[in-house]
């Protein structure tokens, strides 16, 4: 056990998905310029990671389509890293010519979502397929990590072996990965799951630092991060105003939103380096860039004390 | 300490509140017979124990000036308890002539809140004006409880001293509250906090079962929960449908879901004797009687695996 006597710690970091994983699952088009802005109010509110873009065909995601302009156009600095997502090898090839710091790859934890999500035949494939890129980039230079998908259970395939997360978790950390998202895709995770996960997982791989990444579609969002906290997770996702769930759809499937993110752990003593009054205000902002409120509770109901 | 070993109960009861905190902020009139299906859906979908009335004045809320009517109206069943709220003694004289099987008690935290909520000039007065009802009502042979508002924050008034809860929450059991809930009633409350205090108070009150009450206002409401399970809560709170709160006003303060606390107990583990789909049916019939969808997330994404 590598979570330093099982505590929380004091300072978590926050990557912000919402310019990709948010915007991706929205139907209103975001401009290039409108993506850069997104990105860097998100940095003058104190986010240094961030997942920028995906390198997946236009056809396949048109929000994403302007990959390369994107990472063209954020602003370089030392003190941020940007990621940009890589499902197969040609994604890969045109990462590596732009000046993204970070390759995101994603394993697909059950075959059926493997294939319909990736193309990929088996969870196997597409565990390979992330090792290959990991190790490609590391030998061209650059860092890479791994989100392992369907963590807490497939809407497909309903559970997942924990024990094959586990085994995904290794191969990647073979690869080379800096950290391992274990991904609640589905939002359908509970904190003791999460919990087990966590604890698995770190088991397995020493001290290579793990990442959380939940979606909210059945309220239980905070509730693991929370638990990822506890469990020694060092970096969590979440997107502005949780981004990627529509407040009127039926089945509203935003990330775990940075304010409300933000919000918790902030008044729960531990660190961000954020500022939440900033944050609250780019949610509204990028609410009226979709024409519709933010789905998260913080950005109507504002901080506490205020 | 009295959460044996620590760990979370391997059953929780849900306590289902709609009817009366629920019902009680929302603005849509909702007549007797329609309160009095709800009451009957709940207990079909599992429930046993239902707040269904508040025996306070009709003009200050209106939406309870039916409380005789109600508890006249409600199946009586040896297996199911029905509460009724009292904030004075004049309350509980209304309250003594039905035929209610609980007096709830609600002790204000702090001055301004007890003040502006019920009229009483301190928290001191609060707490003593609970204690003599609870005493009251159990030389009358009726069992009484106690909520502690504003355990975790005041909003006009800031944070509040947990030693104070600590101190009603021994005055309240001295008298002889059956039960004794830790509520956060404006939804500030974070996991660590929650953990916090009802390990104070558990350690205050030796075994009396404590209950948890929490909103959902700034999206912590099911994270407090589940660190209330692991503190060792007997009882939980909860609306179904999150009714109370509206998810189009600009300060939601809805009361934690009945059906998404269900979902995520259900998943991890923990008995509740309820029916999951049950209560997403009965959400949407209660959010058509409201003319508004539920503001929970199950009643929209479901279940898992569905």
């Amino acid at each position: 056990m590598t979570q330093a006597e099982d505590k929380p710690r004091s300072r978590i970091q926050i990557c912000e998905v919402g310019p990709r994983d948010g915007l991706q699952n929205e139907t209103t088009m975001v401009s290039t310029e409108e993506k850069l802005a997104l990105i860097a109010r998100a940095i003058d509110a104190g986010i240094r990671r961030l997942e920028v873009a995906s390198f997946v065909h236009p056809k396949r995601v048109p929000q994403m389509a302007d990959a390369e302009a994107v990472v063209d156009g954020v602003e370089p600095r030392s003190d941020v890293c940007y990621i940009g997502l890589v499902l197969n090898m040609k994604g890969y090839e045109r990462a590596r010519e732009t000046r993204i710091n970070e390759i995101g790859t994603v394993v697909c934890a059950t075959d059926t979502f493997a294939q319909k999500n990736q193309g990929q035949a088996t969870w196997q494939e597409s565990m390979e397929v992330a090792a290959d890129i990991i190790r490609l980039a590391t030998r061209d230079g650059r860092s890479a990590q791994a989100t392992i998908g369907l963590s807490c259970g497939c809407p497909f395939e309903g559970e997942v072996d924990p024990g094959r997360v586990v085994e995904i978790a290794k191969t990647v950390a073979d690869a080379g990965a800096v950290d391992i998202a274990i991904a609640d895709t589905i939002g359908v995770g509970v904190p003791n799951q999460v919990r087990d996960l966590f604890d698995r997982v770190h088991d397995a791989v020493g001290d290579l630092p793990l990442r959380a990444h939940f979606h909210n579609t059945r309220n239980t969002g905070i509730a693991n991060a929370w638990a990822a906290v506890e469990a020694g997770a060092k970096t969590i996702d979440a997107s502005i105003g949780g981004l990627g769930g529509c407040p009127f759809a039926p089945r509203a499937t935003g990330n775990v939103a940075t304010e409300d993110l933000v919000y918790m752990l902030g008044r729960a003593g531990v660190e961000t380096g954020t500022d939440l009054a900033k944050l609250i205000e780019l949610a509204h902002w990028a609410g009226s860039l979709l024409g519709q409120p933010a789905a998260s509770m913080v950005s109507k109901a504002g901080g506490f004390p205020s």
